[in-house]
């Protein structure tokens, strides 16, 4: 009898089709706290014929197929739970074309957010769009990525101009153009961002890059509260400084990157801030910034404009992340990601630190704060079941909170496996519209099934 | 027997529903060459609740509905091809919410532009995307309008955060949240935003807005060719100054305004730009971008900071369509709307020019330059048939060259009735994915029926 394994190695080649049982343990989780499961088998295609080729098969066979870039989801996106085909997307790693003049450039799903920035630096370009992991840029355009740049130059979704995506069916379509702007036909582009491996499999992705600015200077701005830090960003915001980066984070994390990387910054809310702009109105930035973060009480703000002293300021707020998964061994990470309307951010942050100082666990809390997005970072360990629950009832409640605010659940990581509970609540029906959308374009629902819908959603359809 | 008409009295009430034969005329047409058609009643829903009720009953019923904001449209979106029921949003005009500190913003659909604008000026605010037209926000959200500003502030699918929509079933859903980004769900807000009326109508719109700038300057430079006028262009883009507008008139068009308003322009071609900033920044964009137009032979480049000056400079701009209009009576407008990537832009328009020229009928070109989206501008006269063949032919030639460059049929007018014939050759089977969700929306096809989808693309699904 053929198995559909020999039929994968009839279809790409016996080498890029594996059963080794570290490659599907490799392919089983993601960054996050939620339950492994192994794929039958794990595929390397190389091109979207060979994707293609696959899909047709698998949807002809029920087969599921998940799409897999690095691994650095943080919900689960990846994880194999109705097992089936995991399709990395690793070897699918070429910078395709840097089109300069038209500030567009053309890659591989499996090319990395810091492969491309190395690449486009030879041309004065950059890529805006920083999550902090070093993940895959398909991986990225699936889960709708964002990170610390995006209250100046947009989220995924505003930076990718036109997906190659192979549908359920083996079908490969353009979603977009390369046309700056567009009113032709129904926004595919947007609704494939953010679909989260759900409605195709992308193997090809054309992104708009930037001019590296003229001026950067990063700055660190240490307050009294956490109050004043947030209302120091509104101030900012309300001013109209086109602000690169604003983040915060607050004493718990400090403390935590003191410890980690041997640091001695003052353990108090803190605002990790960019200013990019030509020099004259750089500095008139940065000189009105520094009254407002005055009138919120700050005493101490430090600006660098060389690029290794820049460099160091932010690694303690990328690392952020990293540092508290190496110094809790034995422990997974879950992060909570709920995003509100500006307005309601201090409220949201005083309400979720009052939360989380009566709860039995410790929980650190950033923000990219021009966004209104913000993070609790528990580490829990998983074998304690009333850790556990203590983490996930946090998570919720700060969920509702949100989502009564006019927020939404997850403001970049995705709904993956631990958000799609959160989908009939904050759509309504909306999601049955989504489901819709779902049922048509993968009717056997082969493409990374149990993330963004719940069987019964589909199902009731 | 009770007519259907009796059942909308019914619905709504008794003067809000009407079979006048001027007000029938008036929903037949909107600004473009395409034949009108009479609805067979025009009705002015007040609420969500009331265009639910209308649609549910269309829909049982298989009555064709058409969304009416203002009529300005381009390409015959507002057009009842079909007959049925023609609805105007212009009962619905209320401003609902200012949420300054969100920079956000709560419409009805109705509200026109200008109306908008001149409420938000008491906040320091302003809403970016300026069609030219003061049409309604529903109508520049069905059609993803964007114009002059789009290079600095992006197309209307940026800046609406959330649609309260009315499903052809009579569902009413939210396609957004109030959140700055969000990663939930599938993107329902980006689909439906340029949907032409054929997915829903649409009964509440929330709106980014900004805050109006330091400074505003407008600029107006001539230069010796077309050809160095958007090199200009491109120069100021790599330089990565943030226009907030660049314009591209040519002489024709000058001469055009000239007649029209009695002014004395040079009759060359003209870049009209504006930029906004803090003083010191712009003041240093501003003298960059005066060594840029210099390298392109432009000799006179003049300057307004005063409101009322850069008023009277851009109005040149701003009524360019509709002085052709004025001064051709008897004739209608045809505009064509390819977009191209921006290093194809030169080329693009220079081939443009040849081919007009080698026509027997007269065109002018503006464009969105920043964007690389350029109009032709014809008057034509419907009853002379050589003259409309002759500007079709053009219109079908300037699309084939924008595709064959990787761009798109409509940068930003849509698609209507006149751009649906090139959906197949844009989108490819990416059309087949628009027409199944079209199908999977809007079942019995009531909404804006010859819209987008020709009956072909519908049916062969």
């Amino acid at each position: 009898m053929i198995t559909f394994i020999d039929e994968l190695k009839r279809l790409l080649s016996e080498d890029r089709v594996t059963v080794n049982e570290t490659v599907l343990e490799q392919h089983s989780r993601d960054e996050s706290y939620h339950q492994p499961s192994l794929p039958d088998v794990v595929i390397f295609p190389k091109s979207a014929d060979e994707v293609s080729a696959v899909l047709k098969f698998a949807n002809e066979n029920d087969i599921p197929v998940i799409a897999f870039g690095l691994g650095s989801s943080l919900e689960g996106h990846v994880i194999p739970q109705h097992g089936g085909i995991s399709m990395d997307t690793s070897l699918m790693n070429s910078v395709l074309e840097i089109r300069e003049r038209d500030f567009l450039v053309k890659v591989q799903p499996g090319v990395t957010r810091s492969q491309l920035n190395k690449e486009l630096k030879k041309y004065g370009l950059f890529f805006s769009v920083d999550p902090g992991a070093d993940a895959t840029l398909g991986g990225m355009a699936a889960t709708n990525a964002s990170g610390t740049t995006s209250v100046r130059y947009g989220i995924m979704r505003d930076n990718v101009r036109d997906l190659e995506v192979v549908l359920a069916n083996g079908d490969i379509i353009h979603t977009g153009s390369l046309a700056t702007k567009s009113s032709s036909g129904l926004h595919l582009n947007g609704l494939f961002i953010g679909s989260e491996g759900t409605l195709g499999v992308f193997t090809e992705l054309t992104l708009k890059v930037y001019g590296i600015p003229e001026v950067t200077m990063a700055g660190r701005a240490t307050f009294p509260s956490v109050e004043q830090a947030v209302e120091a960003v509104n101030g900012i915001m309300l001013a109209g400084i086109p602000i690169a980066r604003i983040e915060l984070v607050d004493a718990l994390s400090i403390k935590q990157v003191n410890r980690s990387i041997n640091t001695s910054f003052e353990e108090k809310p803190t605002l990790f801030l960019e200013f990019h702009g030509n020099e004259a109105g750089l500095n008139q930035d940065v000189a009105f910034a520094r009254e407002i973060v005055a009138d919120q009480g700050c005493k101490d703000i430090q600006f660098e404009t060389d690029s290794i002293a820049r460099s160091e300021l932010w690694s303690a707020r990328h690392n952020l992340a990293y540092s508290f998964i190496h110094s809790s061994p034995g422990k997974k990470l879950m992060v909570t990601d709920a995003s509100v309307p500006l307005d309601r951010l201090t409220a949201a942050i005083l309400d979720t630190r009052k939360k989380v100082d009566a709860s039995s666990i410790e929980g650190a809390i950033v923000g990219h704060v021009g966004d209104g997005n913000y993070h609790v970072m528990f580490m829990i360990d998983l074998k304690n079941a009333e850790e556990v629950s203590e983490a996930k009832r946090l998570n919720e409640e700060i969920v509702n909170y949100a989502l009564n605010a006019g927020g939404t659940c997850t403001g970049e990581h995705g709904v993956g496996i631990g958000k799609a509970k959160y989908q009939r609540l904050e759509h309504g029906k909306a999601y049955d519209v989504m489901a819709g959308i779902k049922n048509t374009l993968d009717p056997k629902g082969i493409l990374n099934p149990g993330k963004i819908f719940t069987e019964e959603t589909l199902i009731t359809q």
